[in-house]
């Protein structure tokens, strides 16, 4: 069975799905997206995937390219035409096609990829192995709040990380606070047993599993502050991870090659992890 | 006649020129470009475009999607198909296609688009009107050296302007520093007469206008400074103006609405159109 992709009104083999040379999400990267889950055949925190589009595309003053409700339609179809049980889905919105030129188009003929891929389903009973991290310098734009597909920093980044054999490249700021990863959030616990995560602002992108994970934490009594933190403090924590829609919540156990805490996955880590297959349960029920 | 567009090996009519939706320019930002002014046929200071273009793909470790000299071949075949005689082409090289992944693909096949445009002739006895400017907080990335499709920041700038009823819209870091317009580069002669645009560095892009310019001041004698100036410094100036290869040098007579100078195009300005316009007559002799 050939993959399929929803583009602009059709539902056209993935091996040909194409958009115009001058869709401005090409020429300007003057888009936005969000990448959904799939376990068990259905969309994982899907109402917070569609409120931070919502909010992107506000930012953007970006029209949406199809109505809410038919957005969904389109997601599920393309769900069900690749016959994705587990797996993600991607969707793109973009200013759509217009002669070259910076300012915005009259119109408002956005445009709507979407497009699903198949991945191995969630481990409900994985034994949370570490990641590796490394560090860069945060060199990206100043409005990281929005979902957008400028993520050319990003790419740089995490090529970084991999030609580091890691996992992630974490973003510091010139005063030596992280802001997130290339593609997740950042947590540590402090060597005072803190959970923290960085508070929103235009800074970071706020993660939908970083909602999530604040939620069961929340749940079960777990207690975390969103503040700034610096990567010493990262250093010296006894634990790390990365939270997203495809990395869940994964353990850091070294930072520039330099151990966290004991080097290997932390309890609170792990508990976290259990909690949210625990939210994810609770979808696909 | 329809307009062409070369996509990856083919020339193709310009409405139905696309790329894949997992093309890395479209999903990630992922590629780089030129716009080269056609005159009289010629193509204008196409050696500074092309080393520009090689510095952009080094900086990026992207790979040439065809030897150089080749694409020069398919840009001149472009210009001949659309029969341009004055206009533009437009050249953007990407990553290429592959799965979605920040982390650069393993292949080396980077795509290559190229389409044309037809504009208005290069007016050699142009009285040089002035055009407008706003400020607008430097929020685009630091590596603004390299001439990315990653151009959200810069039409968000330039969106801005136009509905402030301006020409262009000048980036101004928390230092209170200019850095460049959003598609041109900024230079002011002070109120002590002496003409400056900024040095170059990760902070500006290095155009090839403003190459020009310098070229054809060192040949007439104008002295000129590379170094960053202050949106005060340049309220205060004499004249300003900017430069592009579609601007070509245009006074900039309104700054945030309060007149640069007298609120009229200066004489350095419209001098230095004169000698930009004799470089150009150079080249299509």
């Amino acid at each position: 069975m050939s993959r399929i992709a929803y583009v602009n009104g059709q539902y056209v083999p993935h091996m040909t799905a194409a958009v115009h040379i001058e869709d401005r999400g090409y020429q300007f990267s003057d888009g936005v997206y969000e990448v959904v889950a799939v376990h068990h055949g259905k969309l994982i925190d899907m109402d917070g995937h569609l409120t931070r589009l919502t909010r992107s595309l506000t930012e953007l003053e970006m029209a949406w390219p199809v109505a809410p409700a038919a957005l969904e339609v389109i997601i599920r179809e393309v769900i069900r035409r690749n016959r994705i049980r587990d797996g993600i889905v991607y969707m793109q919105v973009t200013r759509g096609v217009a002669p070259r030129n910076h300012a915005f188009p009259a119109h408002q003929n956005s445009a709507l990829v979407v497009m699903a891929k198949r991945f191995p389903p969630f481990d409900f009973d994985a034994t949370n192995k570490g990641v590796n991290v490394i560090t860069t310098p945060e060199i990206r734009w100043k409005r990281r709040d929005i979902k957008t597909v400028s993520l050319l920093g990003n790419c740089l980044a995490k090529e970084q990380a991999v030609r580091a054999g890691c996992y992630e490249a974490w973003f510091i700021e010139d005063d030596g606070m992280v802001t997130e990863g290339t593609s997740s959030n950042a947590w540590i616990v402090t060597a005072d047993g803190e959970l923290v995560t960085r508070d929103v602002s235009n800074a970071i992108l706020n993660g939908i599993t970083r909602l999530s994970i604040m939620k069961v934490a929340n749940e079960n009594g777990i207690e975390f502050v969103e503040r700034a933190f610096s990567v010493d403090e990262a250093r010296a924590a006894r634990e790390a991870f990365v939270s997203s829609t495809t990395s869940f919540v994964k353990p850091v156990v070294k930072i520039d090659g330099d151990p966290v805490g004991d080097g290997k996955a932390g309890p609170l880590s792990t508990k976290l992890l259990a909690y949210f297959g625990e939210h994810i349960k609770a979808q696909i029920a």
